[in-house]
C-alpha cells in the first residue's frame, strides 16, 4: 500500500473550519483507492500563533514540515491581528521561496450549480488552467526610495527575470499543455509596454515552443488578455504568465466562472525536492469565521489537486466528480451558493458522494 | 463665437474610415452649440507615412501640432508594415511623454443595444471612469540584460514612481470624483506583493485623500480588483491606477460592458500646456480595414470627450445622447453589433440625431 505523509496547516479564520472537511474527504478517498495518508497537524503559519510567539513560524519549521509529501493548507491572514505583509510574507510567500514552489497552478472551470457572472455559459464551456511563475519577476523586493518626504521623492522597484526562472515555468506549462486534449497554450505578455523584461519572456516562450511542435500556442498582451477572459473564456486551455500577471489572471479566471470562493490552488515544486502547498483561493474570511457557514469546496478541491500531484489521478478525479455531483443538489449547497447546508454538512455530503 | 483648432490624425487602417465620421459629428454639434472648429489634417503618425519617410513623424512634428487645442486621433499600427514597438512608441507613447499627457481617462459604461458579456446588467447599472497614470511607473524603459544567451542570463527592469508623478494623477482622479454625484474613488494597488512602489502609491493616496474629505475612497489589490470588475462592476465610480494597472483595467472595464470596440480614451494634459489626444480604444483593425464596415462610435464618442476637455460639456453630452439614441435602433447599428449599417451610414445617423 502506498503511504503519504501530509502536513496539515489550518491557519486562520475559516481555514480552521474547512480543513477538517478536506481531510475527511481525503480519508474517504484513500480508503476507496487503497492508499494511506498520515496527517500531521501544525498550528503555525497563523495569526494566533503569531500572537503567542511573536513569529508566524517556529525557527525549525523546515525540520517540521520540509520532509512531508505535501502541505495541505487552509488560509492565512487576520489583518486586525497581524498586518498582511507580515502574515503572508512570513508564511505563504516564504514557502513559495524556500520550498522553491515556482509553479502556481489554478483551474478555471465552470461548475454545475455555481452562478457565473458571465452570460450564456454552461459547464463544459470554460475549463482551463492558469500557470503562474511563483518566485521571481515583479515580486523581487529590490529597490528603494530617494529624496524621502520631499517633492523630489522617487521610488524604484526592480522586476527580475532569470533564464532559469523563466524557462522552468514555461517548461512546466508546455508539459501541462501536452497532457491536455487541446494541446494549446497561451502566454501573457506586455512587450509593447514593459519593454525589457516582457520581450525577454516572449523570446523564451518562442524558444521553448520549439521543443513542443505539437503545441499550438499564442500570446496576448495582458490588457487584452483580461478582456478575452471575459469575452471568450472558451478559447483558453493552458495560460502561462509571470508572477504579477499570473496573480491577476488566477483571480480573474475563477471570478469569471463564479468559483473564486471555491477554486483551489497548488504552489508546486515540480521536482519534488520540497513539499508543495495546496490551498483554496479564498482567504481566511474573518467576517464569516467561526460560524460553520464557510463553503468547504475550495479546500476539498485543493485536496484533489494534491492527490494529482502525488500521483493519484483517479482519486483526484473522484473528488472533482463528487464535488460536481454534490453541487447539482441545491440542498447540499452552502449559503454562498444559495443553499442551507453548513460547512460540515457540505463536507459530509461530498464525502458520501465519493 | 468660441473657436477651436483641432489637429486631425487618422493614422492607419480603420482610423482613416472612422475619423471622417467623428469630424462630421463634431461639425454638426459645433453648429448647433454655436462654436467653431477648425480642423487641420495630418498624414503622419501612421505606418503609411513610415513607409514613405522611414519615420513615424516629421522632425518638426511639435511645430505642426503642438499649438492645437487638441488632437483628434484615429488609430495607429499595422504590424505587417511596421513593428508595434516602433509604430506605437514613436507616435502615441511619444505624445503621452512629450506632451505630458499624464492622465489617461476612459469611461466604462453599459450602452443600450450593446451586448455585454456580463449576465443581468442593464444600462445605468455600470457607469464609471478609469483614470490611468500615463507617463511613468512600470513603463520606465530602464533596465537591461546580463550574462546574455547563457544559462545565468538575468533581465532587469525598473518601475519608477515619482512624488510629482503620483500626486498629480491622484489629484486629477480626486478632482474628477468631486464632479461626480457618487463622490467615490477606488485605488488599484498590489502592496501585498509589489512591496516597494505599491506601498508608496498607497501612502500618497492616503495623503491626497486628506484634501478631499467629501470623497469616500477604498483600495483593492489588482488581482481582486479585476475580479470585482466582473462580479460587482456597479460598485465603481472613479478608479485610479498606475500605468500598468490602468492599462489593464481600462481594457477590462470596456470588455465587461461590451464596449471595447466603441469606447473612447483621452490622453490628457490637464494643465493644457500641451494638446491632449482623444482616440477610440480600438486599434487600426487591419482585418476589416478598407471595407467601410468599422463602427465609428468609438471615434465619435472620443469627440465628445474632447469637447468636454475643451469646455463644451453640453455639446459633449449631446453627442453621447445621440450615440445612445442611435444605438437603440437595431437598423442603425453596424455589423459588429448585429446591424447592417456601414461606417458612413452609422456616422450620418448619429449626426442626424444631434
Ligand atoms: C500599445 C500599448 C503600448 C498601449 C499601452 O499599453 O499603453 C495600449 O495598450 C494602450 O492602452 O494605449
Ligand atoms: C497575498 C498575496 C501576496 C498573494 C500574491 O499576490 O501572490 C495572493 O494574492 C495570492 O495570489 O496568493
Amino acid at each position: 500500500k502506498k503511504q503519504y505523509r501530509i502536513a496539515v496547516i489550518p491557519g486562520d479564520g475559516i481555514g480552521k473550519e474547512v480543513v477538517p472537511e478536506g481531510v475527511r474527504v481525503l480519508e474517504q478517498v484513500a480508503q476507496k483507492f487503497q492508499f494511506e495518508i498520515k496527517f500531521d497537524w501544525f498550528d503555525f503559519a497563523s495569526c494566533d500563533y503569531y500572537e503567542k510567539h511573536g513569529n508566524m513560524m517556529p525557527e525549525d519549521w523546515k525540520d517540521k514540515i520540509g520532509k512531508h509529501d505535501a502541505i495541505f493548507f487552509g488560509a492565512v491572514g487576520w489583518p486586525a491581528k497581524v498586518p498582511d505583509h507580515i502574515s503572508l510574507w512570513q508564511s505563504l510567500i516564504l514557502f513559495r521561496r524556500d520550498f522553491d514552489q515556482y509553479a502556481n497552478v489554478r483551474p478555471v472551470r465552470l461548475m454545475p450549480g455555481v452562478p457565473s457572472p458571465l452570460a450564456n455559459r454552461k459547464p463544459g464551456d470554460i475549463d482551463f488552467w492558469v500557470v503562474r511563475e511563483n518566485t521571481e519577476g515583479e515580486y523581487s523586493s529590490i529597490g528603494g526610495r530617494m529624496f524621502k518626504d520631499t517633492d523630489r521623492e522617487v521610488v524604484v522597484q526592480e522586476t527580475v527575470m532569470s533564464r532559469q526562472g523563466v524557462d522552468r515555468i514555461l517548461k512546466y506549462a508546455f508539459e501541462l499543455a501536452m497532457k491536455t486534449p487541446k494541446k494549446h497554450l497561451t502566454s501573457a505578455t506586455k512587450s509593447n509596454g514593459i519593454s525589457i523584461t516582457m520581450p525577454y519572456w516572449d523570446e523564451r516562450v518562442e524558444a521553448m515552443a520549439k521543443n513542443y511542435p505539437e503545441i499550438k500556442w499564442d500570446k496576448y498582451h495582458i490588457d487584452i488578455l483580461t478582456a478575452l477572459f471575459v469575452m471568450h473564456p472558451d478559447r483558453f486551455n493552458v495560460v502561462v504568465a509571470s508572477n504579477l500577471f499570473g496573480d491577476i489572471l488566477s483571480d480573474l479566471g475563477p471570478a469569471c466562472t463564479g468559483t473564486i470562493g471555491i477554486a483551489p490552488a497548488g504552489n508546486i515544486n515540480p521536482e519534488r525536492l520540497y513539499p508543495s502547498v495546496f490551498e483554496p483561493v479564498h482567504g481566511s474570511a474573518p467576517d464569516i469565521a467561526g460560524q460553520n457557514i464557510a463553503n468547504p469546496i475550495g479546500q476539498i478541491w485543493s485536496g484533489a489537486m494534491m492527490l494529482e500531484h502525488l500521483g493519484e489521478p483517479d482519486a483526484a478525479a473522484a473528488i472533482v466528480t463528487a464535488i460536481e455531483n454534490t453541487l447539482k443538489e441545491p440542498k447540499l449547497r452552502t449559503r454562498d451558493l444559495g443553499g442551507k447546508a453548513n460547512t460540515e454538512e457540505a463536507g459530509k455530503a461530498i464525502t458520501a458522494a465519493i
